[in-house]
């Protein structure tokens, strides 16, 4: 299969440049109830604010829609997370930032993701949402942690399944000790400290 | 798990009032050689040129990455376009036109994409790419059939393999009467009837 673009055809710096903007794939990993979607929500709403085309990927549109034939083993989650790190791929392609928010407990996983964009030319960007499985348990916002210790859930990341921290992310936030907004702050200052987006937009914003 | 936006997120209707356009997923169905990726390239070409943003989702870009772990076996086939019908899905979601161009040679298959689309309120355009198996063999632009009729190919649709025709498809070009401009013509005409596009923007171009 040929898999160059064509004499002629539309890029990906061609749709770039109609959306003003670089395209990025911003991953959000963390233990349930850490935050990440959240962040991902908060900061949404601040770049379409600024008008620039963000998307987010979750459990709720991946897990009924496209994953919906995949469980909760270890083999399924990685292919579960396979399947978004290439979406993902594909929606920064568009042009669109893109604002993935999965457990994705298996570094070895992220760290493919990471490699299937770099390897093509696109923008990668970990953001460890860090807190501990005690304050994520006080919070339990979905009830779920409540479900995993009187053991309805299985595999449950922090309680019975283990979460791989990430040793380097790009960004690392510890939403114990901060606000969405610092957050969403710190992420979007990073995004103008790599020349993704402008810093004069977001000023006069 | 929840599937509604919750309050205050960035919804769809905000993305496509972003982006000044309206989603659809324009579904190309017909056999190898046919012409559906030389129509969708020269389709979203004249999109671009109209400064709306579209994205092609082909066999290049999906059996080489989401779909990368699935065969050609009917069972195969059918979950490939299971999975790029929820991926035209997400990136109509994002505010994008999707120009998807894939055999998908069962209308069962194609059915459900369109459920899948039309149950969520998000438009969905089947665009038949007919051509006769001698004509599209005549073509062969991959040198494929050659090698179907060699035995060098399995389940080669319309050598070894059925091609299910679409009964009622929303736009029906024929290739072999028709010049890609003309086709192209008829698929905008299509899309401004439906007041997908802008008519003006058309006639500015």
């Amino acid at each position: 299969m040929n898999i160059s673009p064509q004499e002629g055809e539309v890029s990906r710096a061609d749709r770039q440049a109609l959306l003003n903007q670089t395209s990025v794939t911003i991953w959000f990993t963390g233990i349930s109830g850490a935050g990440k979607s959240s962040i991902a929500i908060a900061l949404e709403k601040a770049l379409h604010t600024q008008k620039r085309v963000s998307y987010r990927l979750d459990g709720d549109n991946l897990r009924l829609g496209l994953s919906k034939n995949l469980g909760f083993s270890e083999t399924d989650r990685r292919e579960n997370i396979r399947r978004v790190g290439e979406v993902a791929k594909l929606i920064s392609d568009v042009g669109v930032i893109v604002l993935s928010s999965f457990i994705s407990p298996y570094a070895v996983d992220r760290d493919t993701v990471r490699k299937l964009h770099e390897d093509s030319g696109f923008r990668f960007i970990e953001v460890y949402v860090d807190c501990s499985v005690t304050e994520a348990e006080r919070r339990d916002p979905k009830g779920l942690y409540r479900k995993a210790r009187a053991g309805e859930i299985e595999n449950f990341t922090g309680v019975s399944h283990p979460y791989e921290a990430p040793i380097e992310p790009d960004i690392h936030l510890h939403t114990e000790d901060s606000t969405i907004k610092d957050e969403v702050s710190t992420i979007i200052d990073y995004l103008v400290d790599e020349k993704i987006i402008d810093s004069d937009l977001v000023l006069k914003s």
